[in-house]
């Protein structure tokens, strides 16, 4: 490639969208990716940088295979928390060289959003944020957002501080553009501020976009300073991680099994679940060979096993699915988890028995046996009920000692659910047994 | 309440954000409300109904309640993407009601958005946007704002029409601040546009806003005009939405389970999907049936029945959501099919071949008899490959014949996989019958 294709190259690459220029990124193989770096100033590659998904496990090598100044630049003019999140993907020695390039107050920020827990506030805010004192008239506002522009990361709202940097409003852009320039903001600012506090979970800050719709919202510290702003394309990360998460403890897979994992590696990530909760199933299993003597009496029995565990899994997973979900989104007091409780345990009578019936009427129909319909159908409507009231009340239990809800996962309460299920049916059976075996 | 409690109680109220209005005005009772109405003018209420969730159940009595003009001013002065998504949830005849108060544009406006199919792009745009002829310069456009700020739903993308009303530029108000005001945006405006098709699913919409971390997206119809734009809230609303689907598909629960529900509605949502995989479950019991005269021979059979059925179920689950994740990420074309059926296959052997040793030791030792530890080994190898399977190619099938995959849910495939299990477990046994209860 000689100069002017270069040239050409750079105007073609600049005037895609940052997100097109890191698809082509990722196309590129380890030569191809130099020449990049000697085409692209830091700034550049950095506004890429800034739209590739920080989880990528490519990252860290594009970061080493740089040379070290250039991804010092580079990350230095990245947005702060996306320059966070990258670094948090590797090891401390190279944050450090890393570091050690930057100007030192530079170096000190990043250091500071190091500091906090990824799932926590301060983990996805940035500092790059517009902040003037309150006294700034609206036409001197107007003309500083320049300087703004180019490094904050949204424009979009001022946050107002008093002479003690305390935040004492909030203004969008939008109002701002409709006040006269000679119109104090400190007499038109928004007072009433919504702001997170920065040790906040991510989960309640995304709930705070969700309510107010903002585009951004400031994050303080224990002494109402200010310390920096979460905007919303870092809380649409945060939806998703979450969903993620619900979803894969609803079925008991972790999280981060990604597409690149190979088989061994997926298996290694699935196992650890299943062969747990194989050793819970073989407590049903001792369960079920305690009651061999009534199996050898009435090898009926066993065609009804799986019925009646598969039925009241089934049930208990959607009662945990509904718990689970309701717990993501409202805090639960006191009084609501008896109201809860007793309607999971109604919700369970109106299920257990309907199905009880259904299965009573289809086995004494065909078995033409209806004592032993009636023991299968009460069995059934037993277990629903303990199998539904255990998906509600074992999330519940786990929210108020402090635990994921999401971890109970309908794997672990369908496995839980078949030893009850075998108990209660066995015990049923037991009871009954002279009268279907003889009939 | 005298006048002059009224106007401190409006200027409270009014003080508040939208949401907080919102939240306390759902917590009046009928006449509260009334009197509310009498305070505040219908662009004031409208506001706060902008913010309002517009499913909850509530909504339709809220309108019909008020004075039709009233409801008629209000709804015309909400933006008009939530002005149709709460007229969605009445009857034909009231909408028609409350549209015949409006100006004919504006109703006209309002029909052809409730002409939209709700989850699609144009059931969530909004067409309350700021456009300008491509010609107008930078200095112009910041004047002309501050009319569109009383209005549009976001000023901060301009999008740029030419003569014939196409889409030709879009600018963020980030960069017009940054312009001098005799530049013609025309020369700066960003030419490669990202838009998004008025027919478009909601899903690829969010796709959209999560690769290019925009604000707003222009919506265009088959001739690329300009019909709308949607913004980011609505996708926050779309991701939320999309994410409880999976998460209900997953667990064989109705979407639209409320905690408002009694337990007999709840119990009426759940119970198609249990009386379904109840006959489901009853093959299994037919095959189990067909095999007593294997149970009767050995009733130890029957102790590992739940084990082998569950543990398949839960790999299956777990493949299932790994798939329905991907799915929900990525387009699969044909060849990733094979690739990825193949890596399911892989999983699917080193997760049973590592359960089946684990269960052929527990087994062998707790009953001293390894032919039986093989036989329930073998089985549940077989079994747990064939679950996960079934787990990634189900929906994947689905989703290549246009069904959504995450109706593929858990308890489906673990209920399928009894079946299958069983039928392996009984096969499996029955060759080997004579070795390990001789021993």
């Amino acid at each position: 490639l000689d100069k002017e294709d270069n040239l050409r190259f750079r105007k073609t690459y600049l005037d895609m969208h940052f997100y097109d220029q890191s698809t082509f990124y990722l196309t590129l193989d380890a030569e191809e990716r130099q020449k990049l770096y000697g085409i692209l100033q830091p700034n550049e590659m950095g506004d890429m940088f800034d739209t590739l998904q920080d989880d990528l496990p490519e990252i860290p090598d594009f970061l080493l295979e740089m040379d070290v100044k250039y991804a010092a630049d580079m990350l230095n003019y990245m947005y702060d928390d996306n320059a966070a999140d990258v670094l948090e993907h590797l090891d401390k020695s190279h944050v450090d060289e890393f570091l050690e390039q930057m100007p030192k107050a530079d170096a000190n920020n990043l250091r500071g959003l190091l500091h906090y827990d990824t799932e926590t506030a301060g983990g996805i805010m940035t500092t790059d944020y517009v902040e003037f004192n309150e006294s700034i008239k609206a036409g001197e506002a107007i003309q500083d957002l320049r300087k703004f522009a180019e490094t904050a990361e949204t424009i979009y709202y001022l946050y107002l501080l008093d002479d003690h940097k305390d935040l004492v409003g909030v203004m969008s852009l939008r109002d701002l553009i409709l006040q006269k320039p000679e119109v104090n903001l400190r007499d038109v600012m928004n007072t009433d501020i919504i702001s997170v506090n920065v040790d906040e979970e991510q989960e309640e800050v995304a709930k705070v976009f969700r309510d107010y719709e903002f585009l951004a919202v400031p994050v303080v510290d224990h002494a109402n300073h200010m310390v920096g702003i979460i905007t919303v394309d870092d809380v649409i990360e945060v939806i998703d991680d979450e969903a993620q998460q619900d979803y894969s403890g609803l079925a008991a897979v972790n999280v981060d099994e990604s597409e690149h994992d190979g088989p061994l590696k997926a298996a290694s990530k699935r196992l650890p679940w299943l062969i747990t909760l194989l050793l819970l199933s073989m407590f049903t299993a001792t369960l079920v060979n305690h009651y061999e003597g009534l199996l050898a009496q009435a090898s009926i029995l066993a065609v009804f096993i799986s019925t009646i565990t598969g039925t009241a899994g089934n049930a208990g997973t959607q009662s945990l699915a509904v718990a689970v979900r309701r717990l993501a989104v409202d805090e639960i007091d006191k009084s609501d988890f008896f109201k809860l409780i007793g309607k999971e345990l109604l919700t369970g009578f109106v299920t257990g028995f309907v199905t009880g019936v259904s299965v009573f009427l289809i086995v004494g129909i065909w078995k033409s046996n209806f004592v032993l319909g009636f023991v299968i159908g009460l069995a059934m409507c037993a277990a629903i009920m303990v199998a539904n009231l255990a998906g509600s009340l074992i999330p519940m239990m786990m929210a108020s000692f402090g635990f994921d809800p999401a971890v109970a996962s309908g794997p672990f309460i369908s496995t839980l659910s078949d030893l009850t299920s075998v108990l209660i049916y066995f015990s049923i059976a037991g009871v009954f047994i002279s009268h279907f075996v003889g009939s």
